[in-house]
């Protein structure tokens, strides 16, 4: 079956490594994912970039006018429409690419996303998705939101666990995903008025596998597939799964390698090591998922280099070729009118 | 210098491995640390769980008449006066005790705590500080609070502060601690409405060395000795942080003893492996300390075997010492002062 083969826009200007990076990193997706790349920026840097590699038939550059920098941020999105975050966006608006890539500033990704796609109808509030690895290797769980709203109401977490629920059956292939809702105790009369109220409506509705409450001690434990938050929480979890992975590391690097018999046994255990550093650094796991917004982004961290450009990229042609957002519409859609036929026998009832 | 002998009373009925794992873990302290243990719970029990040990001459039994069990919870503290929790507070009031600790149920603790022996005038409510070790040997950061507060007031994280300043100068010794607000961005416009209303509080109070926002990255660095946040994300945090460093050891028993090399190089660091599960196991780093209440209470995880009973004691000692709770007295009664001498001063201008 020849099927199209996904075109994914990645903001070449966005991170702290960029261009060079995140180059590299579509230029390796670009000949092993089956994927065609545009880089969108600066035709000339991007150029100078592509210099350093084997060219690929499977790149092109859509030129753009500037970027949005980590210090600038969402106000300047309005004032450079042309800046690289922007032009990507307008790309899947035009149906020119089906998902964006960008290490640029979140927040402007983010508000690019919603300005110039749109939410998904019926959702409320974009949200962050980030996938962690679990202690079950080859097991992740999808965590959101760990970013784009601090402040939630209960429905938006509703509708979080929705479309977690969805990226995980369809995306990640979990036959029946488990959803939880992150919180203080096990218990439903545990946790903040947010978690209380949430808890109702996620066991209320048929919808939603949802199996309880998930305590900080769950998240990394396989038992769930799927665990929403308020962005606060989720971006504090986030950021610091992120370090803990790295301090980790870096502790036993310091460690290990402590007298001869250290220094002998980290030597034989280098593969071994090598291994255990790919279970637990989160880079090795792309980036996140902004849910809600009509086209697929994927936002990488800021700090990205080559390796997590090519599994944000993974991400995003897995996203594309599993068909979320047609997804999630329809279960909105299909919601939507189950509410509207409900008030009609309601009000033929009256 | 003659000192009095710090006196300590333990609830020997509390934690899924009472009374034997406490009674063993209190025995330990009361022949290495110079303090004298008051073991409060049922004597035949207690005295069942003695036989296995050499006599110690600090250890004495005070009886009590049955425990909270973790399903009970704190409904049932009323109706067992004389529960081993409730006695243990009361040998406190009673200046009969200078400490409490307990791994029994923790909202059982706190609400005994603070029924039993009342709050610091000038704290609102009473917070949960677990100290978490950092990626900088021998240097930790105390959180607060962790759990006991699911919904608060930006007043009471300016209160955490000041009490988690206190703690940190006198009983960690650090000569200038450095405060955060656990936040998703650095820039003081970042945050929910707690956070952003906090961080006005904190940045005007002169007596709180606030440096600024702490983000989830931030929290092992070292940068902070002090975090404050609300107790539903401390919470969240802290099962996490527990869960995390056990689960990075289970993969390391995973991955690092595969392959003939493996087992090797794990059988030579073995000694080192030990060191790097003293810098990342949680247990390691004692209980957690009630801040707010008219006396010292260490809260130690439901799962504490004795080397985690011993840790507590110690904490609760150097609480003890270091005269914490006189020091927040004389604090808040200073506030208070200056609040009113304030007001005068603002009512004689009128």
């Amino acid at each position: 079956m020849a099927a199209t083969r996904a075109r994914i826009a990645v903001d070449a200007m966005g991170g702290d490594h960029a261009p060079d990076e995140i180059v590299a990193g579509a230029i390796r997706a670009s000949e092993e994912l089956d994927v065609t790349i545009l880089l969108v920026g600066d035709r000339q840097q991007i150029e100078q970039s592509l210099q350093h590699h084997i060219q690929s038939p499977n790149i092109e550059i859509v030129e753009a006018d500037g970027a949005i920098s980590m210090e600038e941020g969402i106000t300047e999105l309005r004032r450079k429409p042309n800046a690289s975050i922007n032009v990507a966006m307008d790309l899947v608006k035009q149906n020119r690419a089906d998902a964006v890539v960008s290490a640029g500033h979140s927040g402007a990704a983010m508000a690019a996303a919603t300005l110039r796609l749109g939410r998904i109808k019926g959702i409320d509030r974009p949200a962050i998705g980030a996938v962690f690895p679990t202690m079950l290797a080859g097991k992740s769980v999808i965590i959101l939101d760990v970013g784009a709203n601090v402040d939630c109401r209960p429905k938006y977490l509703e509708q979080f666990a929705l479309m977690g629920t969805i990226y995980s059956e369809y995306v990640l292939g979990v036959e029946q995903p488990k959803v939880g809702l992150l919180n203080i105790g096990e218990e439903s009369t545990k946790g903040n008025d947010l978690a209380l109220q949430t808890y109702e409506l996620l066991e209320a509705n048929p919808k939603i596998p949802f199996i309880g409450n998930a305590e900080g001690r769950d998240v990394l434990s396989g038992r769930f597939d799927v665990i929403v938050c308020d962005g606060f929480v989720g971006n504090v979890l986030l950021k610091f799964a992120e370090a803990v992975g790295e301090i980790l590391l870096q502790i036993m690097r310091e460690e290990l390698p402590q007298g001869w018999r250290g220094k002998v046994g980290s030597s034989l255990l280098k593969p071994n090591l090598k291994r255990l550093k790919q279970r637990i650094d989160h880079a090795e796991h792309g980036g996140a998922l902004l849910f809600g917004v009509a086209g697929i982004c994927i936002i990488s961290h800021g700090s990205s280099q080559a390796p997590s450009i090519f599994n944000a990229i993974r991400l995003a042609k897995e996203a594309i070729s599993h068909q979320v957002i047609d997804r999630i519409q329809a279960d909105r859609k299909q919601t939507e009118e189950d509410g509207l036929a409900q008030s009609a026998t309601v009000n033929s009832e009256l």
